[in-house]
């Protein structure tokens, strides 16, 4: 039986990653199911759903440090996803990326936005110029 | 003559980073003046300036990224006050740093909070458990 | 009333951490204390004590991850300690550490070293050259 | 004709990385041939043949430092194979990465059980459950 | 219209980018043109056009940087490239990548060679050995 | 006795390193004195004294590096050393961090010209501006 944490967890993953975050984990459950447990019931049962902090906010942190990390471009690529999901609008993702260029210099500004096309054309998001 | 994008920096900075700002500029201008210039031009006169991102969302972005990081210690500092100068409450910091164990691990985190709680006391913040 | 989880993981970091892991918990505390209990319930109530890998060979594998990622100073300081109290021999340390410079190279290897002599010092531990 | 470093280096080399040690000194060779010496030489040679660490540890570090890098899937690959090579468990192995997201973050741990994953499918190992 | 740094920024770049260069500005301006106009304005028109550092000095430091690092493939390609249109040769390029090895590891190394190894190729270069 | 890779490695320490090398070498003997002969080995005796890149750029590169990867502040200090003891001018050193804005960030940028200011200082070179 799943904890209540898990439970939380579970929604709000839903909030946040949609089918993806449903995917991800499925596919994490090949290998590590307990571990797929543990990653709904932490970051998402735990720190997602905590207050003080809302999930706009939450999302603009998340994907300015994968993108500064520049070493996780599968979560990266789902948290643009889960950026567009709890509105934040392409324009400030792609404000974010270009911003990370000033704290880790410019590829990886230039490889986010890479992940941010392939999000927005997944999405059949056009940005204007 | 200063460019410009150097008065529009300029102004920027001032508004994000008070009179520390001054400060790093003046310190900068010690070693390599002319990149003192960039400093101030690029980031903040060419960045931070642009629309699209309200300034709290981009120090929410740039806390994370410089506390996944981990390599940036005056820098986190420098922004920490930042955050709170544009309207950052310190809990709302306090939360990044905590969602960043999720992302970077718990070290980065846990460095991040001892950042945060040197700022917090030099303002005299005393943060409400 | 604290968690189940809370209580494994105190447990398990008072066999790893000794009276330092308290030290650290009290520390944080001050600043951020729901994510002191967090740091005794996800790391030590969830993660170290999981069968499937004994403890000692865990903090082999953190002692090299900190060492190699070179961003996490003053958590290395403490799982140097924690290696030593479940079991770890000083030239086990000193050796993950030099074989660090063959994958994070000779820097990293170079500051874990430094590490573990404030470590081997605090504790009047000499190395037998 | 090659050094006694080199021999001995050989011989662990074999021991760790089997015919896929061989197929990356022969890939190596084909830019760098004198690096691939040198690869055969100071990690294998050197560093890994030194007493005070037994394989299995060794690897058991190199395995954690190469997830919490990030940086290296390839090496990774192939050290996922070293470590069962020289007797490590593939829930050894798991347990591994699923410990990095507490010092490295969730990707971290991700990416590293998707190339644990890629390892064990080309070995026909099924991970129980 | 484009500023005075813009201009002398694209000469710059196609000092060292060549074609390549140009194709990197028009698929970053399909997602961010105005940042293109950055990437064009910053690093090359204020900062690989000031005085004091040659050219091929300027791309021996990216390229050392780029492997060290470890994260930007694809910029580390472009700079590859770049390397050799300013007037590196092919074996410079491959000891500042074998000298990564002590600085950030053999996988930064490894991963860098094989880069270079897709350039030399695409040019034709066959490495004297 | 010393191999001959220890005495070539030992000499090109020195042209490096000057006195600052020796006290390293010597700070290493108390903890890992096995380790203190591999780093006059390898980096020196194997990789530095290679031909195929002159002294100086190597210089440049480990510098690039270092600042790049923020990780490591003492060897940075003592590479700032090394690269002017081989002829690199402190304009040129200061570009080369300048630069490293481009790649790394601001902070990697400011950081490392904060060491290069104490290394300058240490030998009282004052930089024209």
């Amino acid at each position: 039986m799943k904890s209540e944490r898990y439970k939380i967890g579970r929604e709000k993953l839903a909030e946040v990653g949609g089918d993806q975050g449903d995917k991800i984990i499925e596919a994490l459950s090949a290998i590590a199911p307990e571990f797929a447990d543990l990653l709904v019931e932490f970051p998402f049962g735990d720190i997602y759903s905590r207050p003080g902090l809302e999930l706009r906010s939450r999302e603009i942190a998340t994907v300015a440090a994968l993108t500064a990390m520049g070493t996780a471009a599968p979560q990266l690529k789902a948290h643009v996803h889960g950026a567009l999901n709890v509105g934040c609008t392409p324009q400030e993702i792609i404000e974010i990326m270009i911003q990370m260029a000033v704290y880790a210099g410019f590829p990886a500004a230039l490889n986010g936005l890479a992940t941010a096309k392939e999000v927005f054309d997944e999405r059949d998001i056009s940005v204007q110029n």
